[in-house]
């Protein structure tokens, strides 16, 4: 399968499961829409000439991937779509060099998918019972996983349409942040960044990564994609730690403009739902994999040699 | 019902009790096209790090709301939609510590609304014949309103599609409406400002509340939103006197980007309209309570304490 | 019928006539749907405070107007519309005191559309066979027309889609059209100015009057509207002569748009076609004073007393 | 048959022979779409009066031609569509004074074409078996073709929606094309250049003509149309070489604005399929004569009297 038949029959089989819902935007859609819209405002400068074979192999932190697109945080509707679909999921990243990550609930079965050898980031959300959010932690670092993180941005929890999700969240502090920071023994991840404030606040706390994100359209309404505001954030990170970019991130050249902007590597949720529905691990391997070689080829057609080159001059 | 459902339930209600045509927009309908649209040119620049819980309650004037939204100025449709309407619109205003808004004709059953103790505002059209103007403010004062006044923008009365509906209507003078300020013993509201000339003399008038609106698209077609006149009106009236806007507003995000500009509260027509006829007063609590659960989610996550703290820094 | 009616049910009647065909624009008609989508860039300011009631009254050289609106030249769809079709148009003109605009042929019934006392104009395309244009100028002075035209934008004669209609036309030089100026005993009116550079021939030509046009979308495909070249016809031209402006037209807001711009008057063409294939003499008379009515109420609105006096402070 | 009714039918028979594929594009297909909407961008400043007959004659280099419209490289589809496809386009361009382009498979019946007359370009891709590459062109020169030329953009193959077409291409370097340069007998053409520093690469390597081209959205996603580009490029070339553009040229008025942003000639390459299709060797003289027919038109109407007369003072 392509990955355009794979997008497609991925997204009918969900919504012939009754998980359709999963995949829709909070209250007016607008975000959805706007993941999707905001990618066609940039095309590539071509760079034919003198220009050699890419490779999208980098490194995060202490992670060598063979590509610069890992899953995004999701965990819920994974063991409805496929049984054992976190194992699958699990196997088929880590086949292709990829990363897992997973949000909450934290699954039961963490341990297993540790074991499968994946590098694996869990985060928690903030839950108004911070004792809850701690413990979380504490268990998914138990388990094995390669890094923790909490997802600033669910401070009101999350809602899809006219429906709230989860509840019972509240915003964290700095100070809240920092003492996670304090007790955690793997590098923190802080999933949610969407403004150069947020990002200061990241640093002032030492978070270990970043991931600029509007959470899949699933938090607040009318918020911005993140590469209207990777710019500013740039800035104020300033090279001092990895920052992944995710939200409506489908095709190898989507990835590259993640990258131009100034991502190490880019978060992709739904397409993986997508692969497991339609051909279960070997789908989600082809999204990586097509993802990935369609990357290779407008690297090398726009001159980047690797992720870590790419910048905005190819940017038109 | 979700505020969607009701939205939806609410049309199709309209539609069938043949009060559709109230709801659409004078001769091409660019006004209300245009109000819809005007929303989605902003985003929300999120501050999810050390934001707190915030309140949706402020005061305008001398009363106090538990939101900052209230009812614009309707009440032709409202008893032809359920029975009693009135009532069950003040009621349910009432109950979610909103404030009513009344039009012309101004209602038969005034001192009933008044009674329920919801705040209420009669407002007036500029009738050519300025006896049946002041005529008008009288008896609402008599009934007992919190606030009167005068709807300038409908100096050459209302229009739907190409039918026009109020007529006889002529526009007033800055005399005019110094001598209705001087008559008055409540404060007086100035509704249908549009431009910073008609701010001004809303200044020298005296006027104590001004309404920024386009009439919900029933005066003149190829008026501007609202949005897209507030910061030249903002900048005339310096904080004089509160803000009121309308036009379009159907989310609780659509009520924090109207206060960012600078307005104090936001006008809701439509919506009124469609939660009476969707769920009577039931209907309408929920609408509102719904846009206020919305607004407070987007001012939690934006680190907007309070309705008055609102500014344009959060808009992106 | 309303206005929209009179244009839905013309459209109708045309396209069930097999004459649907002349609405159609040239080539890839582009220029059809730009001449539609211009006029939704545009908004109004209001001033509805110490507004006064407007008057559509104005003057074109010696020609005194009930209304600012005018017909667009065209003559050879009309009498299969309807029998007696150019009669009944110049009946209808007359009525509501606007001014009528005939293109090639000549009508052979010149002289009775003379008689029936519409002030007139007669314009001619640059035939190849220059005595043709010539004589054609004669026979309608000698009609007694108010005015005499050339079609200078017809320099490669008419097309609609992809069929060429009226071929043999060559562009006027200067010289050819001074010496028609010369010859002429009317006031000579150029069509189709839609440059600063024709706008200068027209004033070295010593024209009386010019037409800042798109003929339609019936000359050459992807020409701009009217009113995106406006301002800088509007600085050569500098107020010597008056302009008349076309294309799209259809409502009383675009009318005053068109005069906010810097137009003395506007020229409608195919909603006088829609009138009288919807409701004969009666429907011309309709389009002409609801775009009238309308244009009087948004003048009203904004401050703007007559259309000598409309300007761009009132576009937003 | 009029150039809409061929382009129509044309696509209609290509689909139903299953030949319809090929016209598709790239992955998402946004190259295609964006080379549709860029011409919308652009529009003509009349030049009416004075204005004479333009010609539509050229000469590239040492090619005399009627018109400014060649052939875009293609050769795989045209003998599916109709038998003897390639000779009878090839007898249809030289009738009509245009100029032929092939790309691989270099035709078997390459020596027949060139005996029609009509002046020929063989263009190659950069295969990684770089031996093939210089056999491919010495076959061409020796079979007697005008111009050879290299499509540079093809660095990674083609690929057209998911499916990858053409294979084993490796991006060229300056050496290798100086190389190849160094080895032809004939003017050598450097295809696809789509930014200033590969239009400084190929004066670098001494090319004597450069097609500007996104490769009719067969090579790379989200590619810029190359009137988006040309403007950097042109001040590059500086007037050193001439420069051919293609993508998306479907109408008279879009060869015209690739005249006035700096081409000397456009290339067309699904047109010639349409025609071929639709109409045969008849077909193909159909689209290049109406095209020009158009050309003629906007040219004579905007006072551009030759295709190399033709500059960006008429864009508006």
């Amino acid at each position: 399968m392509t990955l355009s038949e794979i997008y497609q029959k991925g997204a009918e089989l969900l919504e012939s499961k009754n998980l359709g819902f999963n995949l829709k935007g909070v209250e007016t859609e607008f975000v959805l829409r706007n993941n999707e819209e905001v990618f066609k405002r940039y095309k590539f400068r071509q760079r034919a000439i003198n220009s050699v074979e890419a490779t999208t192999e980098t490194r995060l932190l202490d992670v060598e991937l063979q590509v610069p697109i890992i899953m995004s945080s999701i965990t819920a509707p994974i063991p409805q779509i496929q049984q054992d679909g976190l194992l699958k999921v699990a196997r088929a990243l880590k086949e292709v060099g990829s990363m897992m990550s997973l949000g909450t609930p934290v699954p039961s079965n963490l341990k297993d998918l540790v074991e499968v050898g994946v590098p694996l980031i869990q985060t928690v959300k903030p839950f108004t019972d911070r004792s809850r959010v701690m413990q979380m932690i504490s268990q998914a670092e138990a388990a094995g996983v390669s890094w923790v993180g909490v997802e600033v941005d669910a401070g009101q929890g999350t809602k899809i349409m006219d429906r709230p999700m989860v509840r019972d969240c509240t915003p964290m502090s700095v100070d809240e942040l920092k003492e996670i920071k304090q007790r955690v023994t793997r590098p923190l991840v802080l999933k949610g960044i969407l403004s150069p404030w947020d990002a200061e606040r990241a640093l002032e706390v030492g978070a270990d990564v970043i991931v600029v994100s509007n959470h899949g359209a699933h938090t607040i309404d009318y918020l911005p994609h993140p590469l209207e505001v990777m710019d500013e954030i740039v800035r104020v990170i300033a090279g001092q730690i990895p920052i992944i970019v995710d939200g409506g991130f489908r095709r190898g050249t989507d990835v590259l403009k993640g990258l131009t902007f100034g991502a190490q590597a880019v978060g992709v949720g739904r397409p993986i739902l997508y692969g497991l529905a339609a051909d279960g691990e070997e789908g989600v391997k082809t999204v990586i994999k097509e993802m990935a070689e369609e990357l290779k080829r407008a690297m090398t057609m726009t001159g980047v040699k690797s992720p870590a080159s790419a910048d905005k001059g190819i940017i038109l």
